[in-house]
């Protein structure tokens, strides 16, 4: 019989720990050494069968990927390098133990593989059996790229805002599983202009947009034409319905920031970074609130629709 | 309708990031200020309705509290301060907005009176509804009281074996809900005679002295006799039961901790500390596993017994 005991013995010896951890799995805790950073931040994101993932198609691997890589985007949109992982998960009883055991290795199978591609320790969590569904709890550490993390609150009047890479019809197919996170960018952009706001799209840009200009204590204005769809939307959609999904359908996993305008020239003709081009799509304005621009010039209040948990 | 991001804008009012905090709940992550720390230490714990509650019969701020005290006792089991608390939950939808709000009001009135005790700030999470039972995971982030965290893994043979309380019969009441995580006694160890190896009871101390002991690469020996049983276990059991529930039935979060003999007198002899005795059961010892003795000499294996989740 699989049971706790042998589990957690069984990922202690998969995953040693790896500097900064100086403890990992096994102990009350992990032991991180932080001498060499001024700040540690903490994200932690929770992902749930039949909202995040359907458990009966989604593939194993790829549960696992995505509760590290939605944290990994959080970790990107405050220009911090991920250091360790924490690992709750809920999984559900009266399976047999061949069945179990498949289960969580495949599981860690994806967890190692994004882990070890961004440079994240797996370093502790808890693991349960119950009589409910599948549930999942990621918690990351990371460290600044730079002095400090790039927060939502930042941003000013003025501040152009980018996004890196189109938006929409990312749950239409395995994109929201598959997804890289934009660390990379996010390195970029902390070493040659740092935002003075950033978040990653998680809810959809309406939504997410409202947070970082609300956090900032600002509105924001945002030029239809220039949102990129992308190709997953349905392209047969008419052209009012591409929008919504670009600006609603949320699980993008870009980043949306805003740079002092002087930042826009070196953006703008940065050619592909990590693949990607920066879009230039609107800017932060003194007036409270999030309004769309359309071609004709007319000038409306962006809806806040999107990925919502509604109680 | 209450969503998402109400409850995220009134848990942001509510908790206000307290140093080493800076950044709290609200942003994609929180950010600590780490310079007065070499080390951070990472705990996390996973509650589950049906395993360590009862959703219908816990009352909810209880739930709360339990979910912060599991991981408070993980950071006490290593002698560490908490610094930050990050919550993540999966609340059952279908509920009326006034239940959902009473619900996540009251679970954080839980959190947040042990918070307070504790000195620990709330600095983030994750707020999720779903199809499923209620799910409440919990990360805390701490720094070592004295200059290094105390793990299982340090203890050699010959070092005296220790337990801060009674065992037994915890779940039989509301003990396993409304138990004191022993930091007080634990900074008072890290000052006074420094554990060589350390744990919190979780699951039983026939199961938590084995992982101490393999840990440390050691067996040990415990003397029936000296196991304290907690008024808890019913005095009418045969005594036999008795102390069966002390060793195995767990959920006790009492610290177990080994020390080198020297220390022994100052234990002994340090009357009560936050109202306790340090009970002396045994010690460690060279050849490998666990080891019962009885008041008659006779020596018999300890019992791999307690709560391990089967899958």
């Amino acid at each position: 019989v699989p049971d706790e005991l042998e589990i957690i013995a069984d990922l202690a010896r998969r995953f040693a720990p790896v500097l900064p951890v100086v403890t990992g799995i096994g102990d009350d805790g992990a032991v991180l050494d932080c001498q060499t950073a001024s700040r540690i931040v903490v994200v932690t994101d929770m992902l749930l069968d039949g909202v995040h993932f359907d458990v009966r198609t989604t593939p194993v691997e790829l549960i696992g990927r995505k509760s590290i890589a939605v944290n990994l985007s959080d970790l990107a949109a405050m220009a911090c390098q991920p250091t360790a992982a924490f690992v709750s998960i809920a999984v559900p009883s009266g399976q047999t133990d061949r069945d179990v055991n498949q289960f969580i290795r495949r599981l860690y199978d994806g967890i190692d593989e994004i882990c070890r591609q961004f440079s994240c320790s797996i370093a502790g969590g808890d693991t349960n059996s119950w009589s409910g569904p599948f549930a999942i709890n990621v918690c990351l550490t990371g460290t600044p790229m730079r002095d400090e993390a790039i927060l939502r609150s930042g941003g000013s009047a003025g501040d152009q805002l980018f996004v890196t890479g189109p938006l929409g019809g990312s749950l239409g197919n395995e994109r929201h599983l598959k997804f890289t996170p934009r660390l990379k960018i996010a390195g970029w952009l902390a070493q040659n202009c740092p935002p003075t706001a950033m978040m990653d799209v998680s809810d959809g840009l309406a939504i997410d947009l409202k947070r970082l200009a609300d956090q900032s204590g600002v509105g924001a204005l945002v030029d239809e034409s220039r949102i990129p769809i992308h190709a997953d939307v349905p392209s047969q959609l008419p052209d009012e319905k591409r929008i919504a999904a670009a600006v609603a359908d949320g699980e993008d996993f870009e980043l949306l920031f805003a740079v002092r305008p002087e930042h826009v020239a070196v953006l703008t003709s940065a050619s592909a970074v990590d693949g990607l081009l920066f879009h230039h799509i609107g800017e932060l304005q003194a007036a409270p609130g999030c309004r769309l621009e359309r071609a004709d010039g007319h000038v409306s209040e962006l809806p806040e629709v999107g990925w919502k948990h509604r109680f």
